[in-house]
């Protein structure tokens, strides 16, 4: 993401996590959709596997977690937040949770299905 | 990292970086070393480059905070923290910055010499 931000060396730019949690998510509209909540580490890869998003809701009442690949969204300096392809819609019928569910991070069906819904490959591969 | 939580195909367990953040550190022998206040990823290839450590100090006069390799993080259920193979007097002597300092992160000399002090390849290698 960023490509902008590449460096040389097939490095990217570095970003805090805690700078992640809390930036804005837009679709290519410019809606907002929501806000990081965190992202999800692969211990053994040390891997960025999904940020997770906060999505709906008023005052924390409907609102659910989103899992999006890290690979769908693109920050945009101009908006200082993530863009990602998606509308509204497809973002209700997207995987989710609701905030007080944990679902099974480690289940690779799971996983694969939420990958599958964005069209990217899972992080693992 | 915590190589037996992985899972098959490659995948391994998942953590939340919200989690990650506040973590105790501590070295082999059992002296607590400091705390994750958050871990540094780059953007393009989505993988952790450095856990954040804060470390020393008193109610914040003279905390310091050191950049560690991913890599060097073991975590152990039992201490519930993060274990590195480091005395306080080489983490002393470690790269660090003081808390309202920023290193150039995306500098890959800064990089390398961070990665060369605790003997572990970079994380863009």
């Amino acid at each position: 993401m960023e490509q902008d931000a590449t460096t040389p060396e097939g490095r990217g730019a570095l970003i805090a996590a805690d700078r992640v949690e809390g930036t804005a998510v837009y679709n290519r509209t410019g809606d907002h959709l929501g806000a990081i909540k965190t992202v999800m580490i692969d211990k053994t890869s040390g891997k960025v596997a999904y940020a997770v998003m906060s999505f709906g809701g008023f005052l924390g009442i409907g609102e659910k977690y989103h899992p999006l690949p890290w690979s769908i969204l693109t920050y945009h300096r101009g908006q200082a937040g993530y863009v990602v392809d998606l509308d509204k819609r497809q973002l209700e019928e997207a995987p989710s949770y609701g905030v007080s569910d944990t679902p099974d991070y480690d289940d690779p069906v799971w996983g694969r299905k939420v990958h599958d819904y964005y069209r990217v490959p899972p992080y693992w591969m």
